[in-house]
């Protein structure tokens, strides 16, 4: 039988000023699948105590380090006690935090990149296998339902034979040395030590890479890397062009960059095969221009009541076609897929398959191999570095 | 002091099927300020109670009728009692249900339009007014940050003084004659013992002629209209063209319709003043177009961070820009500042003026007036008809 | 046999200075079927002899006057003399000089509106009539490869039984008193004596209603209107709403401003049907956006190469899709097109009747005839007030 | 004294069902400034016959064969003969036909790409540096009035200092093998005795390369390129994505392809520098969208009527803002900048620095030397090759 109550979901990081802490709140919590009963929510206990009390948290399960976290609600009654944790601080305590939960029983949602290099990510990879735990990254682009319907497309064979891959990832906030005024945000993804060994490309090009993937079903099999540093005694990459060779004989490029001035969040799409295309980006989520050959160009909507959609596309809608539904929704499907799939776990239930739509330890791999194919290949001038497979 | 909880929502309506009562939950728990603890989901008991089980929530609390929720809720202890009734049924119950709520202590958030016609309007308006509750009307769209922005570039006078209106609401839903398939929002809406006296006008007509008011500060003094209905041996108009003249001299036009073929929720809005303009819509809410005399278009965008918005504009914020935000959170903005507002009252604090910002029951009473005068001008076959203040 | 040589052309206005008169000149010689030949440029001999220099004409077929050019190319042999007049003064010349060319001999091309007011229309028509010469009318937005098209799937019935017409030209240049500034082409518009009973709705709400006409094959059969003058002691409407009511029953708005800041030459326009709607608007002139019930919107693109297309609408194409053609290649087709027709007519053959699609004194006649409903409507209040049929 | 009267052009191939022979001629003869008076058409004598009657040139000047142009137009009285050449044959005889022209005394108006490969390219150098004649080559999207403003804007320093440069340019109408079908167009460009060692670079990629050297008036310096074809059995490229580094550090991708379906003629360009940002597209040609540090994205238009547009654009724009000039009208650009150019020279005047503004032999070397590195670094598996300066 289901499990007939709301998931319980432990938050790590995301205090007051950490943007990303509000988006996995609010997503987590858009379709009543899960409430947030604690949180270690900063390295420093009073600001950890002030955020979980703005959010109405009470105080015993506001706590002042993730370990005591993890250790008191692993104490608490089954009853009570989180069933999951969100990892959302920076990349350098993906591992250990993530090590911490797990081997305590406690199922994950990770923030992304999974870790700050492909050795890291192959440990959480490895504890994952151990400890049998739920594993969810919010790569959470996958979940906008445009995106689904791009994949659906292509395995569907709309396109026919993929050919060519473009896919961008331009934004312009870094396009000063935001890092040296105080910025939180900046300043923790330019340090080495914190983001790991890229910058621009861990943050947005995994994104980039990843939905490639995803849409097109296909490996990026070796990349030819150009990845710069514009900001001035910047350490990390904050611009990256890529040539990309993936399965089946598909070309691509992917560009990320965080100094394109006047972009936002500029994340797009394009796949070419030799039956048709595709189009989407991230700005106007809730279109996908298809085009077929020899036909004009259509625009696909979402709408959760659009019966021509894609099944996987209509169960990640919440409202009809022209009322937009923009990034926390998108961010929302991630968990409530991650959700279902762990309830139908906990009842001992199989998951649908439409839930068990969402990005985990393979998906966080994958990105982690692309990110150090490409600084090697960056580093001995652009030569055709191939992607580790794991 | 302020209040250190969140708000209690009781719904009436909304179960199963029902579109507008899963978007009012969703928004209203959206920013954690307000939690849904009771329910009257449905005039069938059954129904109610598989709605608010399917929601989480405990048996007592959901119930078979409003009149018992009321009842019920009224007898709580002031520490679990809602605080307010979010009333989301068809047209026709919003005089009885508001009545009901408002004498029996409950504050109200209602669906719009307010009313099937003025004097039901009025009817609501005078218990407001003597009950002293606050009272909330969900013109949804006046919640988006870009309107608020628009409101605040006007009012700032950066186009000089107004003198052309264009807003549309083209929407093509009801193109074919849906009300006769069994369809459940299109049979309510077809029929004038639920809906009122107009159809297309009340459904969306009203949502324009609000956002045309609120956007500009002016006021539609008089209507020529011209109202239609194509759908065969359809009761009420689908179609309504009017022209508005506007206080202060401006002049515009209003176009809604639910059989524009192509068009999915149209709404948009253009403003003409002597020193600049303005462009909106609702599809792509986060960007306001702005055009200043001989300069070029500018492309104004939401976004939490951005500091040369208005104070109510990013107020409506929740994500950086180039983050979508989307219909869910324009529709969140009304219920927290609403539910802000009522919090500081219930903690005999002064609200803040920026949380002040959403529709009433004065918004409720322009929607009806101008639906009242336009059906007026339009049976006149098309005479320029005051609309009536109050 | 078919006429192998080019009509030889006679430019009455268009000197120096006057935007049109280029306009007509590139685009009569943009297909290489018209050749410029004399011309009486200005009422100013020098300006007249200067402008015709600059073009390249030999001496003795510049003119002083329009009156000396009609007549001596009366008298020039067959050979050599002009075929057509093309008229491209201020309004208060189009009675005269089509009466003095037409009843010459000559064949007319004259820029629109057909006259300042309905009356003057009415004596061109009969001389027209009278005298059996081709007459074309500039209203050079039917020339669009995409405005065809539209014409074409409307009346192969794609969009049905036409319900809703909305057309729209918005233009911002003369929201400043233009006119008092010494600004040429904005003093004659304003001043009644010479542009006519209308400003706005004469230079430009011709083209809008015209357009409506010709895509939708229905006439608009009565209006409603409110005419304004914003700019301060403007003797003419400069700003323009008007409800229409077209044959068949369907339903119209047409705005036409030109005190519209922000907006350049923004004629477009909606026509929804019970199967289907269309959208074009002419600053994208290459694309028709075309809707069928329950499927994705459609982008037609303008291409020569493209044989989805109508036959009409290949025909006023000159290049492969994705080569933007413009406003003179509109403005071309319909030359091209009278010159198509007026050949055959010299040569003694049958004129194709894919080259018989341009606008003539008929269109003419209807637009004058709307506007002179629209002024009387707009002076009695906005009453509805008939079209009258000619 | 300048020189009053029209230039004389001569035609060498651009026959009946040559796409590019027309274009040339209507973008030639647009402004006034150039007559064509002569032509050998085709290789085919009663081909040539045929197109030179159609466009109603006298049969002693239509040629069989070129050389017989040549030989016959160079001993013509100076009133009479043609000024110069228009070659607008397939690649092969670029050099043959500028060689013979050029020798002969007459100057040259070629199409690109240059010649069939970088040796050729230098011997048409060379013989244009021996002879003085004036050499153009229609590198045409350089004419386009928003082109010359981007340029204007990075040498104005808008932009900053450029760090980031994207160029595509993706067509679709080789998806299929169209070269397999009797399609004339696409015959040759499959042919590497015709068309050269490279299909699509040669054909779009160098538009692309020499639009974004042009506008960034920075050299592309290296590259390092994956060239593919993707149709069956095709000998040369038909897509190509190749990164570049620019002079001054500036980084780049481009991608070109005719594989792309969905894609018209999709030519654009984005250039990002340390202060802002722009962005173009050909399929838009009129709009240049500017973005700036922490300023809202601005839409500059074409219009000839604009005097904040530098003085290059508005010299190329013919109409006021929102009449759309499209691809005829930038191409005429080129040719009468040429023109005016070529004027002067005849005139023994000093050319206008903003006529100078056409693309020759220069561009055309370029061209071909970026043709010559990205095919040696796609055979050297995407080593980075330097572009050769001369």
């Amino acid at each position: 039988m289901p499990l007939e109550r709301k998931l319980r979901m432990a938050m790590a990081g995301g205090g007051h000023g950490a943007f990303i802490g509000g988006v996995h709140r609010m997503a987590a919590q858009m379709d009543g699948r899960i409430e947030l009963v604690a949180g270690a929510f900063s390295r420093d206990p009073a600001r950890s105590r002030s955020s979980g009390q703005a959010i109405g948290l009470p105080a015993r399960r506001i706590y002042d380090t993730v370990d005591a976290m993890i250790e008191s609600e692993a104490s608490l009654d089954e009853s009570e006690r989180a069933d999951f944790v969100a990892i959302v601080t920076p990349n350098n305590e993906h591992l250990p935090m993530s090590r911490l939960a797990l081997e305590s029983g406690f199922h994950v949602m990770c923030d992304k990149p999974l870790s700050r290099n492909l050795s890291e990510a192959r440990q959480i990879r490895d504890i994952v296998a151990k400890t049998g735990r739920l594993f969810g990254l919010t790569h959470n682009y996958l979940g906008y339902p445009m995106v689904k319907e791009a994949r659906s497309r292509v395995r569907c064979e709309d396109l026919g034979r993929l050919r060519r891959v473009v896919v961008e990832y331009p934004q312009g906030w870094l396009a000063t040395p935001l890092e040296t005024t105080g910025h939180k945000q900046a300043s923790w993804r330019a340090d080495p030590e914190i983001s790991g060994a890229s910058g621009c490309l861990a943050d947005i090009g995994t994104h980039a890479a990843t939905l490639a993937e995803y849409v097109t079903g296909l490996a990026i099999d070796s990349v030819a890397a150009d990845l710069t540093s514009f900001g001035p005694d910047r350490r990390l990459d904050d611009d990256a062009s890529i040539l990309l060779r993936l399965s089946g004989g598909a070309r691509g490029v992917l560009w990320a960059s965080q100094i394109a001035i006047g972009e936002e969040n500029g994340l797009n799409l394009r796949v070419y095969g030799d039956r048709g295309s595709l189009f989407w980006r991230q700005e106007e989520p809730n279109t996908l221009v298809l085009s077929e050959l020899d036909a004009p160009r259509r625009r696909i909507r979402a709408g959760a009541n659009d019966e021509s959609l894609s099944e996987s596309a209509r169960h990640a809608c919440r409202l009809p076609s022209g009322h937009p539904e923009g990034f926390l929704e998108g961010f929302a499907n991630v968990y409530t897929n991650y959700a279902a799939t762990l309830s139908a776990a906990l009842a001992n239930d199989e998951p649908s398959p439409i839930d068990l739509d969402f990005p985990g330890v393979e998906e966080g791999m994958r990105g982690m191999a692309f990110i150090d194919a490409a600084l090697q290949s960056s580093a001995a001038n652009g030569q055709w570095t191939p992607v580790p497979e794991n």
